[in-house]
C-alpha cells in the first residue's frame, strides 16, 4: 500500500509529474466486455483541461489520451487499462529559485522535508494536472455504472468565493467555464473572478457531486463504509479541505425528529443522509459537497523562508488557477464514480448470493431529485 | 479488503455486535518493545464507555479489556495483539419486531437489503458500541505516538446542538460528561440534554481534534493523502457527515493571501492548512473537526415501512444516547491516533534513508497553540 | 499489510501464541447466510489436534472453538466472525534458558534479531499451533465451497521420510494417524515413526492436496495467479520447503508433446496442469503437493550459539511432534480451501457479467481422477 | 487487490499484452535518492529479451526502456516510477484461428472461460513477454538492494530437460545463452536444443536463484513469511510448476538431525533452510529454485477443440521459444529481488527502533557458499 493505488477491486495507479515527459494510470479490475475507445474518455478529460478560458489557467495541453493495454477490438478485455497523456506544454522556464524556497500553502516544504528533495517544476508531482488521470479512469467508472445500472454522476460549482450559486438545472452545467448550474449568475461569477485575477488573488470554492440511480447495498459496516470511501476520495482531490454528506455540518444543527430521512411504501420521504446509512448506499441519491481552498500560487508578496531558513519574500507569478476549484467539478465526480465502480464490485463478490425471504420492493428506496 | 480493516501497517481488524458474545480487535504491525497492559487502554475505555451520567445511554457495561497475545512480559513483541472486550449487558428484550421494521435514520433498511438479514439486537454490527475497540487500539497507538515523537493527540465539544463552545483551555475537558473545553458552559449544556430527553429527542454535534508534536513528512502526494486518510478515518465514525481539516469549509470564503499560511524562521505564521499540505504533514498541529449527526433512536413516532413495503409508524424506547456527539471525543481521538502511527510506519518504511542536502532547521514547523 | 492478514476478500486475521492465553482469527468477507456452528469447526480442528495417537505431540489441548460474532441465528450476516480458541496446557516449564540459547532449525535467532525479543514459551508465535485458527478457517471456506460449487478439498500423505504411501483411496485417510491413503502401509509408517522416536531423532514428509469440481476461471493473469496464491498458502504452512502445482519438479524432464494436457469434447485428457492454466483454473481437479521439514526440536545433541555468540550445545526435551508432517494434511487442505473461496469472491467480483458468445459447454473440463 | 500488483510497499502494476501497443509497469513506493537511469534497467532487459541466440524465439524487439516519472535529475523522488517498453515486432498475422481454438497447455481455454473474450495475438495478457517490465522493476530492487546492503541477487540454469547442469561458477553464467554456471557443459546443451527443435518439441528446465548479503530480520511470523512470498513471487512466473526453498523436497527425506542447520560463532554450519527460519532471513544465502514447463507451442500435432466443443488438431508455428525456461533466469532474479526489497522496506517500518539487550554479533549470521 504505497498511496498510488486508489481502490480495493477496480485500482487506479497514477504516475506521473506536471513537467515530466508523460502522466497516466493504470487501470487494474475492470469488468470485460464493456466498450471502449479513447472517445469515450476525451470529453470529461477536455472538461478538466487548462485554457478553456480565461478564468484558469493558460497552460496549452490537449490531454489526448493513448490506451496503450487492456482494449482489444474495442472491448474492455478485463486485464489493465493503461492509459498514458502526454505533457506538451513544459515551458522552459527556470524553476531553479523554487528549489530553494517554499511557496506558502504548497506542498514544497513538506515535499523537500518527506523525501530530501523534488521535482519542482509546475510543482511536479503536487499539481493538479495530476487529475487528468483520475478523470480519465473516472469516465470507464462512469460508462460502466450508467450501462450496468443506469447510475448517473453529476457535479456542479455551489459557491464560488463569497458568492453563493443557487441550483437551478443541470443542463446549464457544461454551458459555462465554472460548471454553475445557474445561468444567470455566470455574469456575476466572471466580473469576480476578472477582479481576482487583476489583484493577484485567487479564492475558494464549493463543489456539489451526486449520484442517481445507485444501487441499495454497497458499502460495508466498517471501516470501509460508503461514506468513509467518498470521503477519503473527495479530501484526497487537491486543495480540498472539508467533505460533507448529506446534510453534512448542517447536521450539527438539526433535530432527531428532523434528520432522520423518513420511510414511505413510495420511498425515502427526504435524503438528509445523502443516500447512505450505516456505511451502506440507500438507493437514494449519493449526495457530497467539498471545500476548496483558494489557490497558493498568487502574484501577492508573502513571506516564506529557505532551506537555510533564512527568511525570504515570494510572488508567484507565470500560469496558475486563480480559483482551483473552477475546473474540480469533473475531478470530483470522477473520484465519486470510482468509489461507486468499486463498491458495486465488492458487493457482488461477497453477495452476489443473497436470497431475501420477502423480496424488496423497489418503491422502497429511489426517489432522487 | 473487506472492510473492517483498518490501517496499511499498523493494522486494526474489528470484530463483534452490540449483544453479541464480545467484541473484540486484533491489531497487527505494532512496533515491538512498546511496555503495554491492559491499564494503558482502560482510561481511554472508560471516557467512550455508556453509563457515566444521565446524558448518554443507561447500559451497563465495564468494558473491560483482555490483552489476548502479542504483549510478552509487559511489552509488545512485534505479533498481532488481540484485545477481548466481553458484552455483559445484553438485555434480553425482543427484537423480533424490529427485525421486520425499518428505523428512520438507521442502518435497518440497507442491511436488510445488502446481506438478506441482520442481526437486529441492539443494532447488531452498525451499534457505536463498535467504537470502543477503536478506542483500545488508539490507545495502543497514542501510546507509541507519545513515547517515540512526543505527539499528543486530543479532542474536544465544539458544539453541541445550537450551542457553540468556546475552547477555553485543555483541562476542562476530562471534567464534564460532555467533553467540552469551557467549565462555564456546562449548566447550559445539561439544561439542553435534560429538555431534549424529556421531548424524546435528540441532537447533533460537532467535534474537534487535534495533533500536537506531529513529525514532519508524514503522508503521500496521492492518493493516501494524511487528509484523505482522517478523512476516511473520521467519517467512518457512526453518525459523522462531515470532516473538515484545517480551515475546512471557511476556506471557501478565504482569499489566497489570507489562507496561505507564511513561513517565517521561527515556523509558519499561521495553521489554516491544519497541519498538512500536499497531502503531508508540516510539523504544525493537525486539526480536523467534524459533524455529527442527531441520534436516530429517538421516543417521537415517526413513519417507516416493513418488509412487505407498507407503511408503519415507530417510536424507539429503551436506552440510548440522545446525542451520540457527547461520548464521540475519545473516539475521534483514537481514529487521528490510529491514522498517525500508520503514517508514522509507511513514512519511515520509504524514507528511512533520506538526507538532506542542507539540513531542515528545527523552527520550521512546529507552532501550535 | 503487516503480514498476519491471509486472503484478498475472504480475509482471515490470525493472532496468538503457543502458550499465550488464547489463539484464534477474524474472518472479514464470509458471504451471508451460510448455516454455520461450532460443530462445523470442530471436526478439522479434531484431526489437526496434537496428543491423538502416540507418533504426535502429547501436549493436551481440546482445541475447542467459539465463535465470537459474525453468525445470528445459526447463519452468517457478512460481518467478521471472530474464532477463540482458549489455550489450556501451557505446561509450566522454565523457558528462560531457551531465550538466551537458540535452537537449530527454529525460528528462535530469526525472531531475536528481528524483534529484539521474543515470547520463547512453546515456541511462542512460531509454534505450528497457530495452524489451529487455519484450520478453523478453512472449514469455514471448504462448507462454503461445497455447497455452492460442490468442491471437495481433501489432503493425504504422499512420503513419510523414505517411506512412499502409494494412494490407494480416499476412505483409508481418515481411519489411520497417518492421513495415509493406504491401509497396507500403516503398520510400517509405524515401526518407522517408533524407531525415529527410540532414537531422538525426526523426518520430513510430502503431503499432497487436492480439489475436485472446481469452477472455471478462478485466479488472475498475473500476479494474482492461482498458482501463485496457492504457493504463498502452502509455503507459509510451518516447515513446508517446496511447492509443487500438477506435475511439478518432474515438469523439468517432460517434453512439451507429453506435457500439455490434451482438450477433448469429454474433458482435457490429463492433468499435469494440476488444473490450472495461465494462472486461472481450467475446471480440472486442483493438485498439488509439498515438502514438510524434519522437525527441528531433537533429542539429538547439536551446536549452537548464545546470545553473546558463545558455542553451546542443545537438546530439545519435552513434548514435539517427531514428524509434524504427520498433521500438516488437515492444514493443507484449509489454506487451499481459503484460496480458493477468495479467487471465488475475487472472479465474481469482476465477472459476474460475463456472457460468452458461444456458451462453453460443461464437458470441456472436469475429470479428475 | 485485482491481481496486477506485486509487492506491500515496493509495489509494481504491470501493464500490456504482447502485440498491444505498448507493455510496462508502475512502481510505486521506492525510496527517493536512488540514482537511476534507463541505463541501470537495460542490461537485464538485453539479458531477457528475445532473439539473442537461435534457442530462444526469433521475435525481434529492442526492449528499450523509456522512464516516464518518478525521477529528476538522474535521482529517484519517492514518487511513482513508470516505465514504458514499445512493443515493436508485432507480426501481422492472422490469429483468427486461435480465437476459436485452445492450444493444449495455454490460458486460451481458462481466457476464455473467465472473460467471455480475451486479445489472442501472440498469447495476448498470458505471453511471457510481460515478464519484461517484471525485469525492469527487478533492476530498481536489485540496484536499491546493492546500494544498501551490498546484497547480490543471482541466478543460473541448473538442468536443462534431462541434463543437469553442475555449477562451477557465477563468472560462466552470462558467457553463454542458457545462464549455465559451467562451460563445458554448453556445447551439449546447444546440440539438445538444436535436435528438440528440429522435431518440433520443447523441454522444461530447472533454474536457481540467490541472494547473498541478505539483512537478517526480513519477513515475518506468517502470513507474510519470506518463504511463503518468494514462493508466490516465483510461482507466478510462466511456465513454473514448482518452487523450492533451501533443501526443497529433498527435504523430505532428511533426518532433523541433518536438515537443522547449527549455529557456530562464526556462522551457521550449513544452509539447508536456503536462508530463512519461522518465515524470517537468517542472514545466511537466499536459496531457492524454480521448475519450469516445456513451452507449450510446439509444431507437433495436439488433440484440442474449438468453442463449439467439437474436436479439432492443432500445431503452432511461428516464434516460440523451445524452452521458456532459458530465458527464465533474469526473470527470476527479478522476482526475488522485488521480494527482498518490499520485506526491507516492510521490516524497517515495523522494526527501525529495535534495540538488543545484547547486540547481535554479526559473525552469527552470514556464510554463504
Amino acid at each position: 500500500m504505497s498511496g498510488s493505488t486508489f481502490g480495493h477491486l477496480f485500482r487506479v495507479t497514477n504516475f506521473g509529474e506536471s513537467h515530466g515527459p508523460a502522466i497516466g494510470c493504470v487501470i487494474d479490475g475492470c469488468p470485460p466486455g464493456l466498450e471502449l475507445s479513447a472517445d469515450d474518455l476525451q470529453p470529461d478529460l477536455d472538461r478538466r483541461k487548462p485554457g478553456t478560458s480565461r478564468h484558469v489557467t493558460q497552460r496549452r495541453e490537449s490531454d489526448r489520451v493513448e490506451i496503450l493495454s487492456g482494449v482489444y477490438q474495442g472491448k474492455t478485455t478485463g486485464t489493465p487499462i493503461a492509459l498514458l497523456i502526454r505533457n506538451e506544454d513544459q515551458k522552459g522556464r527556470d524553476y531553479e529559485n523554487l528549489v530553494d524556497t517554499f511557496r506558502p500553502g504548497h506542498a514544497d516544504y513538506t515535499y523537500w522535508r518527506k523525501y530530501g528533495f523534488r521535482d519542482p517544476r509546475g510543482g511536479g508531482r503536487s499539481s493538479a494536472r495530476l487529475t487528468a488521470p483520475m478523470v480519465a479512469a473516472g469516465a470507464v467508472a462512469k460508462k460502466w455504472l450508467r450501462e450496468t445500472f443506469g447510475t448517473r454522476v453529476r457535479g456542479c460549482l455551489q459557491q464560488l468565493g463569497p458568492i453563493a450559486v443557487p441550483f437551478e438545472a443541470w443542463e446549464h452545467v457544461d454551458a459555462n467555464p465554472f460548471f454553475a448550474p445557474n445561468a444567470a449568475i455566470v455574469p456575476r461569477l466572471e466580473e469576480y473572478m476578472d477582479q481576482l485575477r487583476k489583484r493577484g488573488d485567487s479564492c475558494g470554492a464549493r463543489i456539489r457531486v451526486t449520484a442517481t440511480s445507485v444501487p441499495v447495498g454497497l458499502g460495508s459496516p466498517l471501516y470501509d463504509k460508503l461514506d468513509a470511501d467518498i470521503a477519503y476520495a473527495l479530501m484526497g482531490i487537491n486543495a480540498v479541505k472539508g467533505v460533507e454528506i448529506g446534510a453534512g455540518f448542517n447536521a450539527v444543527t438539526q433535530l432527531g425528529s428532523e434528520h432522520g430521512d423518513e420511510l414511505t411504501p413510495e420511498g425515502f420521504a427526504s435524503n438528509h443522509a445523502g443516500g447512505m446509512l450505516g456505511g451502506i448506499s440507500t438507493g437514494q441519491d449519493i449526495e457530497a459537497s467539498i471545500a476548496i481552498k483558494p489557490t497558493s500560487s498568487i502574484r501577492i508578496a508573502r513571506r516564506s523562508i529557505n532551506q537555510r531558513n533564512e527568511p525570504v519574500t515570494i510572488e508567484t507569478h507565470g500560469r496558475h488557477d486563480p480559483c482551483v476549484g473552477i475546473r474540480a467539478t469533473p475531478i470530483a465526480e470522477a473520484m465519486l464514480a470510482l468509489v461507486l465502480i468499486d463498491h458495486a464490485l465488492l458487493h457482488r463478490a461477497q453477495n452476489a448470493d443473497v436470497v431475501h425471504a420477502v423480496a424488496p420492493i423497489a418503491g422502497a428506496s429511489g426517489r432522487g431529485r
